[in-house]
């Protein structure tokens, strides 16, 4: 603490990570990452032109990228944002949007950033809980708000939502902007994009970090109406012009276009959790229905705490939240089938 | 405008970046990149294994980038943060010291993305008229403030404030946080990173963008007491965990690593500069002092916007601000000598 600060920064509690560990045969299955390389052609995009290249500025619109991501979508180019990861897209439009007189609505269960981004930027915010089987209800989000935002599926609990219900919610929620947080929704859940040209109120927000295995690259993206994307600009423009680099940009654009595999590293990663959670029922552990490349799972008659270390200490690293109603849970990233196989010998040694 | 933007957005005017168009045969002298590329060096570690690891995230405090910037100026590595783009950074240290109940004070000719920050994030700011030969007085700072920030040497002036002249001013300075945005350091002027153990309100900023040839990059830095870098760790992880991608943490340690090269460039930019200052003072123009890698120079009894234009029409472009006091200046980065010599020549058409 300092003098020196301004009087904000003295409220803060910042987000934390998960652990980026470096310790020789890690098994890490902590942050979510893709158990898979990026697709084998982003090397043939750096080359000794493109670093050549480097002293020049990148695009500060990344205009190719949108295209790139307009193509692959179906909308236009003006209806796609990108930014240094999903993490700061999140951060621009909540000042691009939720800095209003009524709080913004999230899940009381869901990505803890979003409440250390109210705190920075002063907004008021509301809480809304989650059912019993910790699936969201749109109904209870039917009051006076400055925005609503959640992921889908849902983080930590994996569980996604029916575009149908997420229609429903923009009917019933026509005077502020509905965030969807799409992190995870290449693994199960359905995407809101078809949904932009109807709500004008709609953002959807998706990363590369997770289904295209550029987490080390920082880049996410949003998509919605073009007023909502034009907000967005303003407030980039305001706070650096140029937040993605030359080869995040190109590394981008070789995640798109190579589909075939983007889809095989993801059908994979789907058949993997499929086979994850019938092995921990096994063990008796309890599997919310998982849309993601992670399973939420509450090891049944064990402490969850004491799972998390003992995983630890055979090398494993998982999620453990130390946080009201998902205390007794662990969050379990998929990664490949060996990882799975061991981590399951692990828990039958718990 | 949408009514769904945040009340803040509206009022918005952000900051608008040099072009960067895209014309074969184009002689950029607009945005003060480096003529020259990143060290050779860049382009060895980049292989197939940094890109089978862009699946994992960086580390979210690029502790082996803080290590090498802290040898190479003789600080701690808990002294050193990083992000990006020194843009980034200059966006977070508003927020973390300028919101404060007293105006942020900087130069009147100064860079045009300060009040751009202080409208983001409704800073008061108060600017201080340079005197009449486009030199800082810091006498004039001598009042009630929230803060201090200027570039060393200045921009688009590309004058130098001697070292002295910075430790008095911190001397009479001491209830608000100093902020030295040394983005031209490099190519002239005195870093004050070696006040930085003396004063706790320093915060010295630099860019990777000049004289390191790493614009395409992004990455940007501060140094200063470890109780300021503290209160940017804090808001930087309420905003982005992860600014800088791996490959931009592993580029930024080669630029700092390759001395050799950097002294080379910098040094033939230095020579250019001066060889260009003289061809522009035979050509009748007043050409401001310079300790940055450009010239502000002003073509006496010529209209500054149509010599602009005059230029482009030759395929080299620089930078017109048409503002209060210099309207009549343009702003030429300095490129390789044949770049240079090009526009001795197009300008003597003019």
């Amino acid at each position: 603490m300092s003098t020196f600060w301004s009087p904000v920064v003295r409220e803060l509690e910042p987000y934390v990570p998960g652990e980026q560990p470096q310790i020789d045969g890690l098994i890490k299955l902590n942050t979510n990452e893709s158990p898979y390389p990026p697709s084998p052609k982003v090397i043939d995009v750096i080359n000794h032109d493109t670093i050549d290249r480097l002293r020049l500025y990148p695009d500060p619109n990344s205009k190719k990228l949108k295209n790139t991501i307009a193509h692959y979508y179906g909308v236009t180019a003006e209806q796609v944002f990108v930014g240094n990861g999903s993490d700061e897209v999140l951060a621009l439009l909540f000042m691009a949007f939720f800095q209003q007189g009524k709080p913004l609505l999230f899940p009381d269960i869901s990505y803890s950033f979003y409440p250390v981004y109210c705190k920075l930027f002063g907004i008021d915010y509301q809480t809304i809980p989650l059912c019993e089987d910790y699936t969201i209800n749109f109904a209870d989000y039917a009051q006076a708000n400055g925005g609503i935002i959640f992921p889908n599926p849902n983080a930590p609990t994996a569980i996604g939502k029916p575009l149908a219900e997420i229609e429903a919610l923009l009917q019933q929620n026509t005077e502020s902007v509905v965030v969807v947080d799409e992190a995870y929704v290449d693994f199960g859940a359905q995407t809101a994009i078809a949904l932009v040209d109807k709500y004008p109120n709609l953002l959807v927000v998706q990363t590369l970090s997770k289904s295209r295995s550029l987490a080390g690259m920082r880049v996410g993206l949003a998509i919605g109406h073009r007023d909502l994307i034009d907000a967005l600009d303003r407030v980039k423009n305001s706070f650096n012009s140029y937040p993605l680099d030359r080869i995040a940009e190109a590394a981008a654009i070789v995640a798109f276009e190579d589909e075939t595999y983007f889809s095989r590293c993801r059908d994979q990663i789907i058949a993997t959790r499929d086979w994850t959670t019938a092995e921990l029922e096994k063990l008796g552990f309890k599997v919310l229905p998982s849309q993601a490349n992670f399973v939420f799972a509450e090891p049944l008659g064990k402490n969850a705490a004491d799972l998390a270390q003992h995983l630890r200490d055979h090398k494993i690293l998982v999620r453990y939240f130390n946080k009201p109603r998902i205390s007794q849970f662990l969050r379990i990233t998929i990664g490949t089938d060996e990882q799975m196989q061991a981590l399951i010998e692990a828990l039958k040694k718990a």
